[in-house]
């Protein structure tokens, strides 16, 4: 790279900083205000595990025609200074008195007119990463400028994968897929469930993730009932469905699907909903095109769940992916998104085997043109047996 | 246990609903809204990595007498359930048209009378995880109730750590511990420092961490510039000082402590602001006891480091720890609050080696009636030399 930039080349973010100015200009909108650690990173490549700390606010700012300014804490700095950024402005937080928000306050006083609008994330799947209280006095400091809903600037955009981040995401997925198939090294009867978790985690830390943000998963006989919950110490036993979930990542960038074990053989029920929900996502992925709608998606699936033998369980069925574990659309039936090329997506049809228990499959794609791009390599029809 | 509850039993819940509920009745506060993970899981048990997917939002009501109610997302019920609490609402999320709102609000209509007060944490190292326009929303079906900002009820609680949370943050500050003694072993010359990352993160796993939330580090020659970034793929080389910081997880605990390591001989000026650390670390140690301000122990600190003839650098130099990677107070000269037995600290002092390259000094403590309790195994005075 012949200049400095953080994940990627400058000209990623520029052509992202264009296209968010393109439908800032449709609302006539002066600034956009990112708090979130995925906004962030997606406007500048600032890419940090700090975010876990929850002391100081973050701050970019979208200008209606220049390059974005960064308003944070002088701990980010030399961080901040390696992006394609040249405007940071920092303070030294925590300052209580006022943690940032005169700087804020003045640049976008100096940005946005009067009469003008400030656009802020409000909507589904947003939330504003400052305090509150500070959001209030802020919005005090801009009178008479309008504050106005920026969800929609920032989520058309980050829907649209560019080729440089469907890579990151399919390099993600390929050390899953790795880590994966070592599960049945460690996923033995008489091993606990949170130690096939740390185990599980070990392999995508020695397959390539940089780090692992989330791995949930279940194991009980016929499926689970809980699929977020933390792993207990209970030992696998025969008959157990053993389920691992991840959301791994690499260069900030997110896979997210599960697979299943079964943990001697499978019973009937547990395989034949497994391959009825192998068949549906089988259809779905050849079904999948732009133009189709969210829900149109999700009615698929139910019904090839069905068409298949087998219940789907209630829920979404498939959501968006990419710099944060899930974004949307969300496969339910009330998501009227209209799918386009270089969303994506993860297909995760779920249904029951018996009362309160299910079984989860799931696979990340990439909408093409002309029809699905699979990113992870396909789970077989067959649950996978881990033989005792 | 005889009943069900998650992480904890359930009267350590009932004591700490008792407290914000006493915190509350100081201001005539009628029901304190919590929405964040650590809020969420202070008052529930409620440990899931599910936080992770920024689609749904949680709420949690605890009212003026009650036990606290939880309204959240129907995916969450079943790990809900085992929780102490007995009223859990729950909707299909998520919903864009009503993504639990209806639920929330006439919940909280129930328990707040005309005139009385919804608490809301607003201020610092707080943030409203829900969707700004759904919080407008709710702010406009409550009216007239007023909504107050509730940060005081919930961190004046939380700081104060119980005897149970006690020994799980020196249960993984232990964990860690074993794992930072295992650097030397794969922190060798040539190594890259994101596979150093990697095998850290490991040990971690293998020492007995749930997950490990945060690992940030730097390497460089007489110490670093910046402690926030992961890592790069430059190899470590002779006369690096690699220093390695850990929020690792068990039970939805933290530590976060750093150690520090020289590749090959560690140069005379790293050895000199290595010990000044070291030593100031050690004052401030026998110097902590209740009553103190935060901004005392920052002074202390600053002058010990001058003292044993290195520069204190500008920030934080320690600060809160529990449910997150960092809580308050701030050891900041800014900060006023006043320590009390059971708050669970970092000494966190920092220096120059050289112009814009430091060291970082890291260790946990619990603040007892007569002083501070390491919870970390304290570091060696001397760096700790990975043999080339």
């Amino acid at each position: 790279m012949s200049e400095t930039s953080l994940v990627f080349e400058a000209n990623e973010f520029r052509d992202r900083t264009r296209k968010l100015q393109d439908r800032m200009a449709r609302h006539a909108i002066d600034a956009l205000l990112l708090t979130s650690a995925a906004d962030v990173f997606y406007a500048t490549g600032f890419l940090t595990r700090f975010w876990e700390s929850p002391a100081r606010p973050w701050f970019i700012v979208v200008p209606s025609i220049s390059d974005p300014i960064a308003i944070i804490p002088s701990i980010g700095e030399a961080l901040m200074a390696r992006s394609w950024l040249s405007d940071i402005r920092t303070w030294d937080a925590p300052n209580p008195p006022d943690d940032g928000l005169s700087l804020l306050a003045d640049t976008l006083l100096e940005l946005i007119p009067n009469r003008g609008k400030l656009a802020v994330p409000m909507g589904l799947e947003t939330h504003l990463r400052m305090p509150l209280a500070d959001y209030v006095a802020l919005c005090n400091r801009l009178a008479p400028r309008e504050i106005v809903d920026g969800t929609a600037c920032i989520q058309r955009v980050r829907e649209i994968k560019s080729e440089a981040e469907i890579t990151k995401i399919r390099n993600i997925c390929a050390i899953a897929d790795r880590a994966f198939a070592r599960v049945p090294e460690f996923a033995k009867r008489g091993h606990s469930l949170s130690d096939v978790f740390r185990e599980f985690q070990i392999a995508c830390l020695q397959e390539g993730a940089d780090w692992v943000s989330y791995v949930a998963g279940a194991a009980g006989p016929e499926g689970y009932a809980d699929v977020i919950s933390p792993a207990d110490d209970m030992p696998l036993k025969i008959g157990d469905i053993l389920m691992l979930d991840t959301g791994a990542v690499r260069d900030g960038y997110y896979c997210d699907f599960d697979r299943n074990f079964s943990i001697g053989p499978a019973s009937d029920t547990v395989t034949q909903t497994h391959r009825a929900l192998w068949y549906a996502t089988e259809d779905a992925l050849s079904f999948l095109h732009p133009g189709l709608r969210a829900c149109d998606v999700h009615q698929r699936l139910v019904e090839g769940i069905a068409k298949h033998g087998a219940t789907a369980a209630p829920g979404r069925l498939g959501h968006g992916l990419g710099v944060t574990l899930t974004e949307w659309p969300s496969f339910t039936g009330l998501d009227q998104t209209t799918l386009q090329a270089g969303m994506v997506l993860t297909l995760e049809p779920a249904a029951f085997t018996t009362d309160g228990r299910l079984l989860v499959h799931e696979e990340n794609v990439v909408l093409r043109d002309d029809g699905a791009e699979l990113l992870t390599r396909r789970a077989p029809e067959n649950m996978i047996e881990i033989e005792i």
